[in-house]
């Protein structure tokens, strides 16, 4: 049993604190939110009044934040935490933020002698409910191998990235990538259609062929060709396109910061942000297909 | 053993009149090239002098061509076959062409009464030399069971795509999506280098996840993350970015003659034609990599 | 006075005819829509029953057309009139059409003697009634010439473009240069907004600097900034989103045709065409602008 | 006579203290490179040892520093200087830094009672030497009027974009706008070009019609139709490549912050950096044009 502080209990934070207490961890947490908290209590967690509460005895530290303004000011701000943290615990940051603000905590950690570890996650709410997230970390392989059981409650892929902000960079990568498969296979799909072709049929064809990829195999953007995805379901749930849109924001960052030329990506983007604005942002980001359908 | 006439003998149909051959069949051949006809008559191919002498007493007669003009003059030029061919035969045009030409010219079959498939392939001269080429078929269910046997001779995936000139629609749709993916998959890979990354781990990583794609699987274009791919051979071989440039130019066509919207296709497609004209035309198509690294 | 037939008159060739017949020049007009040649009629031209009527003792033969199709079937088509010119006309084609249809009519033209001027027109309906539209004009110095004062009558630019066929490019690169501006202005405007600008100081600022093009001078597509364009109109009238679409599909084909990349063309065609296929089709070209606004 | 502090000797600052040395005007100034300082010493203003020194009963601080950090750094930094301003100086950035970064700045000063306007210029090495500079100006409209004389020493266009900020934003929209009138401007010119016109007589129908831009006006990118540019001079000198390339960057920025969607302006940034890359980063940005050559 380890004892871990736990900050941050929204969708993904609150199921995977949930998953360690069933796995027996001793679990501490706080969110600004107290209702989110008092739910993790009444589960079994020690609810904490602050941030830096949680920190007392832990042997991880574990936060889940919305963006990188809120993990930086977790640690670093005015009353940041990371001057409080133990140098005995290990950090664990699941956010998905820029390399940037995550270089920045990582770094501030290091000077303090902390380990520190990215670890932002894909897998959406579902994958943190039934502890099948993807974790991809930066940071040292010997302080990921201290906290791979950990990890392995709540996630059933953990994936090394690299030194400390590789994770972020890796996701984000990914994350680019998965929306120009995803628009591109829409854009696709489509052409097909509108040519007379059945898009079950196409995309049995493509997903055995050269242009098979993720959104083929298990995620078809194109209504009734798959069963179990958003697309059979009006594109409710699943990973929704203003969080796409946060992850391309993101992806756009770094390819400015490292003079990056990323036109696919940037398009993908700028795309996606058309579908948001004209009230798709709560959709899952497969409904990407709508644009390229003739209203 | 089937009579098959056989037109067009060039790196592709060469070795796919050969393995016919190979497999006992009786094929007459002949391309507007002498030597090409004499290299598969020396094979104990059955040399002719014209397209139509290929026609005499076939079952099955086959043709393929580099584009789209070729094929209509073939067929239905001023000294073309199809009303040649006798309605006991099926025709198999194995070229990639426009669909609007296909149409054009299975209409001119169906006219006759004459059986005709589309039956685009892919796979690269490798494909065809080994016999293991993905052939997209368009036409009838009944005319494809029957031919079904000659084609497995030069493949091994052979895909219904729907009616007639569906073949050639699947084809371009999915080489299309081939294109956006492998260039997006370029671009995703530059990021994470020039943020640090590990082409190989972050290769690895994005192939295990929602980016994963046929080019990570398979065919990286990033140098020294895969064996046997063109990246680690300079881009020599495979498949041409001059080839890539021609679908993709018949996927930006049928987009206009059906309304389509295809932005990243447009775009992958405007990248590889810059690509191409710097002097990359004869490069396998996995080294759009080259146009996202600095010089 | 000349003898002129004209063909196709429709929202553009209507007004046409009525300033030559207005400029008092004899004017035999032909459409297949029996009310429109009955509408020249009344106002003092000759109607025809066929194409090849007009050409009877013709100076001139003018035709405007909608597409490459229909200019191909007018004058090579199974009962097309080209054989029936006499050479001693001038033919002007104000349609606008590929220019490898074009390059296809004057070659047959030239084979038979006859002088042809490919002379697209910008200005819309508009400028068609005021008698003050733009002719790009292909075909020698000394045709032009000689129809000088005939384009006057209906037009106030006329450029000479080159040889045969550099009409209809002049044109196609011009219009896809417009819609690139046009969509690259509606986008800065935008942002400027979203960044709490003034969408009219914006304008003015730009128009007077390096941003400054056609679009801020004279057809602002942000409603407010300026009187009297489409934009203050709800974006009605102009020139239609369907037009600009047909004319980016002609600058396509001819990228195509020619290797050529055009990046930000192909894109401006895409967002055009997603744009119309949300039911914009009607609407001015400068309604691009909703594309960028939230919904 | 005024007392002006000037913070900022480079390319740009240099030439206009020069400027205002000339008018008579009283100028200390300081720049990180102590050669820079001693140059316009020798012109006649005061050599200061650090930043702080040039406030000393200054009217005016004007501050010309290459990039967001830099004068985030100068009045905000550990030593900056903002504290130590007068309340009765008025203060004019004239960098060209992220609205973000402006307003971080603009809002410290308000926050002491400070004067301070935002105004980036245009006009490049060129118009800083000669007098000739475009200033977008945001701030009061009352504090604009207070220093015009100065500015108008500087250069002769004077725009007021708005509050604080707004000249920032104002700039970036034109010169990303300007991106892709250029960009658009040199595919269509090279589109032209393949299709055998001329790129002079091109040019100038465009120019005249509804294509005309900046750029066909007075900044022509193809070889040999302008003189007196940068093309007709190997795309020496002008505005570079990698200064168009960061102005793009503060777009992208600025739309990520704004969620606002600039799919042409993105891409016109990508092929900015994808030419950068190959080594054109020291050209003029109409060397885009040479993007769209055959090699």
């Amino acid at each position: 049993m380890k004892k871990i502080g736990f900050i941050g209990l929204g969708n993904m934070g609150g199921p995977m604190a949930s998953n360690l207490l069933k796995a027996q961890h001793e679990v501490a947490v706080y969110d600004i939110v107290p209702s989110l908290v008092e739910s993790i209590s009444e589960q079994g967690g020690i609810a904490c009044k602050s941030a830096a509460e949680v920190l007392c005895g832990a042997d991880l530290v574990i936060s889940m934040l919305p963006a990188s303004q809120h993990v930086e000011s977790l640690y670093l701000g005015d009353e940041g935490i990371m001057p409080l943290i133990d140098t005995s615990s290990i950090v664990i940051d699941c956010s998905t933020i820029s390399p940037a603000s995550s270089n920045k905590v990582s770094t501030a950690a290091q000077a303090l002698g902390i380990a520190m570890l990215d670890a932002p996650v894909s897998g959406g709410v579902g994958g943190a409910v039934a502890g099948s997230l993807t974790f991809i970390v930066g940071g040292t392989e010997a302080d990921l191998e201290k906290v791979r059981p950990i990890l392995e409650i709540m996630g059933n892929n953990i994936f090394h990235a690299g030194a400390a902000g590789a994770g972020q960079v890796a996701k984000i990568c990914n994350n680019m990538l998965l929306s120009v498969l995803m628009t591109g296979t829409a854009e696709a799909l489509q052409l097909g259609v509108n040519n007379g072709l059945d898009a079950k049929v196409l995309s049995e064809i493509m997903r055995k062929s050269s242009g098979g990829n993720w959104a083929l195999e298990v995620y078809n953007p194109y209504p009734g060709v798959m069963d179990n995805v958003p697309a059979g379901n009006d594109y409710q749930g699943g990973f929704l396109v203003d969080l796409m849109i946060k992850d391309l924001g993101l992806a756009m960052e770094s390819a400015l910061a490292t003079d990056s030329s990323i036109p696919l990506g940037a398009l993908a983007r700028n795309l996606y942000r058309l579908h948001g604005s004209k009230g798709a942002g709560g959709k899952d980001f497969s409904s990407i297909q709508q644009l390229f359908t003739t209203r």
